[in-house]
């Protein structure tokens, strides 16, 4: 492990926070360029109000000077600014009296009920205010460094939603520039006809007091062919990509490249043949295996498919259990939106970016980007000559 | 991390190893126990000749005294029964003149090309040995020691085989003793039709010289709410699942219960309502997410499913590139399975158990088996006051 | 490890932040108590101007709800109040023009140089700004939430400074409340001839343009027997201690007990011999140890003692190397402090409390305060009937 | 953190073990080469019978091919030739009856009594067994790989004996070859002087029953400046150092340079001034700091001293309590040596190889020799143009 993080941080306590550390210094980062992948996190047909509250806006505590890094851990801070309405109820100090309006509703599906009964929390708020997708706010922030990183040495990272609810995208050819057209999507379809569709299901949800998931596909691109490695479980690419994805609030499935389609098939329609051109070096005539073979990249497009289950706080909500009485109620309802796979997809690129510029930063170690940039340079050059 | 491993060992070297610790005192092993995961491992139809010759047994080198732990690290050894025949070709010690027959033609699939581009490597076998999934073989051993460990606390891991190729098995009802069922049938699936025709797939792919995947589903049963957390990604008990599943040879998928296909449905028809009962505590009238919310367990049968894809080293070889000459070739082939997915579901097994056992220790701490005993006893009792 | 940190911030920026977590549920903390423990470090006789103008205040930003911990990350910032001067010279955004008054005068004894080659950085402010100790004050904060922790078990830490500069305490009995003694000395001695002495040393000090360091002592009370274990080199419980503290600013040693003397000595005059009373259970006669064998605690108080080099920022500087034009220059001087040694003794309290508190999460688990103050009665219990 | 490595192994067993991986491949490595550093831990005037009898050989069981690595971990695996009479009463295996000779009367300065009671063992045989300084055979096999890797880069490890009992070396002057002098006195001293007084002092505590200990010294050549870093606590290369080197059995302090001896210093008698010169680049005129500023290697000679305690195994036993009846008995004793203290200082060679391999790799990643040596060149060639 090259880089680290840890957030931190409240759905409605005073923001929310990431210390992140193991970039180069001269990395040039700016809080503008953060906020633009903020910005897309928070946009997406089927949010509910509060997206419309919270234009989150990076506040670089530390780590970073005149533009460019330090090498020494970036302190990144997005202030809650609903914050205000929540000051007495979220104090982090003793309050006078008790607290009101204790959640006590358990949401199927969610964290509150395992969470109260590991942490013992009588008032659930104590668990799901951690446990809000909210968090992801600074993993976005995090993952935004580790893009303008990975972007000096020709790896771009983009996403598109590849199936929302029912409706999937049939598209046969995926376009080079998958983000231009998918940031300008309400829900980051890049075929049309889906996309309309895709709309309609969430009006439709919306007005059943429902919810959506989806898919959603990852596609990294400029990857040289060694990070990750096959020597040991924890090294291998393939697993710490799962891991990061599968730890994103309500995703529930990861696959890389045709994963759960490949296991129907034969082996000799599943694996990529293996070519060479003078000058570009080795390439593999299909990509079925989405970029990783043997827990290491090939040098082809890493694709990455998450699935994401429908928002588990509903208008109409479930049956639950009053925790306190015991009585059967409907589950807490709280501001929440219909669909947030279009924001999943976005979360989905800074965490993908986070795990290469890891793998990325293992290879090539080095601790500013001169350094950095010489290494790479030299290993695309050894790539070629093997 | 409570619990961590190391293994070493080359597939055709003298043997694997692992090193494993953070167990505490007192949990009885024996390496009887421990070989019969490892028989396990090696059954199922459509294996090669291999397994014939290595019937693997367990050597307990450490950490055992008299038939139970000692809170030491284990270090299991597994002695390649083959390794006479591979003396010279991969003594450690340096040969005689040049080695032969060097591999230089990768496997698409395997981790021969990206392995030797990284490594610099121009005998690929140097990559394979390593990469290959007989490493396995010592992880299944680990595995051994973690199910042991939970079965002190009423904990049960099965599998079965849910698809292997395009057969799918369409049991509408799971039975309790899986693995009972299982273990007797060659493909490890319980569904008697779907069993026959699996088996026909089998042998229509060995005859055309090609191979199959699946998938396999792993069960977990008596797992107490509360392992995992949701306070921080890497804690998240799904994303620890999806790692050490993902890290396996050949896995190209994971989901968690109804992964995948939940991503179609509404937030109404995904999320399990919430019960109570008396002596019994909580529950859920359903379990469509496998046992986990919000990264944690929550008190239902962990469900997971794990995509495996062919084999990659083909009777009938796909094209490739000889890495000295760059020309053409067909690709490298060496005895192999035409099937390894009942192996993989075993393999599952050992993964599923080693997660959810560092999980547990976790959250109970404790270095002998009787303190652990009154914590986990204690625990219940607070799952159920609650 | 069972709980982990990471700070962030530089001497003159924004503020300093510290990320922790791992701390169970229920923990009562406020603000108010982690700034006893700010204001204990910056006290001491000997500091520079800077002391006066920043009283710390920490901002408690997550992981706190109406007094008492939630199990989520605490995120803990104080506020750099001298901030606003350096804003420009500071600023994370790039600036107009260039940075002036460009520092390219290392300090010997100090990051600069190493921290400029390392990072190949020309304005030295990037490498001292993060190197500096005001640091310490997150990890002053971070450990004043372990000293709480600790608290509830009874598990107390103290310090006093035994030597400062050449002026040793010559004391022959340590008195039991030595913080009471030590918090009110200019020196945090507990003689108080030495006392006398060694605040004359740094009057003279500070009259030569010169600085001064020396020997500070911490002790542990209450500390059950098994934290760490031997069974894995990083379990240790001195290694971790060890680290800890040599990781601190301008730490050189660290010795467990009577380290250094006792290796002059012979086995059956350096050994505690074990003794054993009825109700109070195992004891030791003495406890040249330190309170640790075997990388375990052994119930007796664990005393460690750090030594501390002068201060490397000398109002006479010394020579030094100008890095642009190699000509041999005087070393930069920058408002500093002649001795930091009682400051140095208030972290060494953090760290020692940190190092601890991880040791007892680790052999207790559990996620509440309830929880494991169960397990802390039952593990005492079992200790005086083993 | 780029290498990793776990022990295991019993001190009576079957023998101890070591996967050690994270090191390039094309790293020339013999078991000759690792036999000589075992050789070097067995030597030493003061040691007991146990060290005639094993004469320890390593066998490479992975990780190494026709001479060289692979970039697979290495598992290195020391039998315990002594192990055949201790078959039946270490046996992994449940055995018939009760196990007679339970070790009963705790060691004062041991983990008998503190690790009985962590893991409740009331045969401190078990306890024992894994705490024993038997464990270094394989700390000292995986840091003999460490200090072939360093080798490449013109680092080199050299270590001496400077205090033995009250016996101070009272060199002015440290030979360049230190471990050419060191390796051929039966006390790892180089002055003669001091050597002829040391053997006395052990033949002396031998004929008492008792035993001694002392401080060694380490120092590390060639090191280029900028290893570790100074931008968090845990990447310090002196805190690193300091826990590898505490985590030794039996040491109690760790300095570096002259640590304890400066903190009664003036800051102008402490730090090094800096000089540089065309060619050469930046140097220090002394090296007080023992080659470590900042948590980072400054270029100079790394000096480390570590303190050791007398062995805590005594033939004139001290007053101890059977665990089991509660009566005061005198102490256990198994055949131990009466100095250890030599071998200690070869032990410390190799945690502090292992350290420095360590920092060495995170500075300049990559994953096969030509590959890093590279990368270390133009490093070097940076400093120089700095």
């Amino acid at each position: 492990m090259a880089i680290r993080f840890l957030t931190a941080g409240e759905s409605h306590g005073k923001g929310l926070a990431v210390i992140l550390e193991g970039f180069p210094a001269d990395l040039p980062i700016a809080a503008s360029e953060i906020n633009i992948e903020l910005g897309r996190r928070q946009k997406g047909y089927g949010r509910g109000g509060r997206m419309a509250i919270e234009t989150d806006q990076v506040e670089i505590l530390s780590g970073v000077r005149n533009g460019v890094t330090l090498g020494s851990p970036l302190m990144l801070f997005v202030k809650n600014k609903d914050s205000q309405n929540w000051e007495k109820i979220m104090s982090p100090e003793k309050i006078e009296g008790e607290i009101k309006n204790t959640l006590r509703r358990p949401r199927p599906g969610h964290a509150d009920l395992p969470g109260g009964l590991k942490y013992n929390q009588k008032d659930l708020r104590n668990i799901l205010e951690r446990a809000s997708a909210r968090e992801t706010t600074v993993r976005v922030a995090a993952g935004a460094v580790a893009k303008k990183f990975l972007k000096i040495f020709g790896i771009g990272i983009q996403s598109h939603v590849i199936q929302l609810g029912k409706i999937r995208s049939s598209l046969k050819k995926i376009p080079k520039e998958v983000n231009e057209i998918a940031d300008i999507s309400p829900v980051r379809m890049i075929d049309k006809r889906a996309e309309k569709r895709a709309i309609q299901a969430i009006d439709r949800a919306k007005k059943q007091g429902d919810t959506l998931g989806g898919i959603f596909e990852l596609i990294l691109t400029g990857v040289p062919p060694g990070l990750g490695s096959h020597v040991q479980w924890d090294r291998k690419l393939d697993g710490r990509f799962a891991q990061a994805l599968m730890s994103m609030q309500a995703i529930k499935g990861v696959e890389v490249g045709e994963g759960f389609e490949n296991s129907e098939k034969l082996g000799s329609e599943v694996h990529d043949e293996i070519g060479y051109q003078k000058g570009r070096g080795f390439f593999h005539y299909t990509n079925r295996a989405g970029g990783i073979e043997g827990g290491m990249s090939n040098g082809e497009k890493i694709i990455l498919r998450v699935a994401k289950k429908p928002i588990s706080t509903l208008k109409k909500p479930l049956r639950s259990i009053d925790i306190t009485s015991k009585k059967v109620v409907k589950a807490a309802y709280e501001r929440s939106d219909v669909c947030a796979l279009p924001a999943a997809s976005v979360i989905g690129e800074a965490l993908g970016a986070w795990v290469l510029a890891d793998a990325f930063l293992e290879k090539m170690g080095g601790d500013f980007i001169g350094e950095i940039r010489d290494r790479h340079r030299i290993y695309l050059s050894h790539i070629k000559k093997y």
